[in-house]
């Protein structure tokens, strides 16, 4: 799906370090969320309350997920998820183009 | 307004220099476009095909209108107008969110 229809957009930006990872937040009809963000590259650690499934549409990145020894590559596109109430790193090598929706469980 | 309702958004982001200006495109009911972005500091350019009228919700910034010899001074929040097919210069001091609309005349 190339575009989201009929959804909410919040016109105030999420900033995370110093801009360096930025998103905005969409609200569906049924009350779900995602955010579709930019990360430039650094490191950065972030954490979940809900579960989250990133899909990344662009970028080169290595993810270290929670209990996780080996960091998981990606380069163009791909897909990860995390768990809720937990946290993971991001090393970031180009600019990342990301979507990321938040299931409750 | 806080949020936009009803609306499309474009889920793959506008990157520009390599993701220090980034945006995602927002399209309303009646066919009218906004993009919500980010610039991070630097100097950029950018020329316009419609009328841009750039609402900064944060951050602060210098603007050269086109034709101008003073620069603009924003800080916090403020607002300036771009003609159609003409272009702007921005000297970007911190991150800045902002909210471009796109005006046909």
């Amino acid at each position: 799906m190339s575009q989201f229809e009929n959804v909410t957009v919040v016109k105030k930006a999420n900033i995370y370090y110093e801009g360096k990872v930025t998103s905005r937040t969409v609200i569906f009809a049924d009350g779900t969320k995602k955010t579709l963000g930019v990360m430039l590259p650094g490191e950065y650690e972030f954490g979940t309350d809900l579960k989250e499934v990133m899909e990344i549409q662009a970028g080169e990145l290595k993810v270290l997920l929670p209990g996780a020894t080996d960091w998981l590559h990606i380069n163009g596109a791909g897909e990860f998820t995390v768990p809720a109430n937990s946290k993971f790193k991001l090393d970031i090598k180009t600019a990342t183009d990301y979507c990321c929706s938040y299931i409750a469980e």
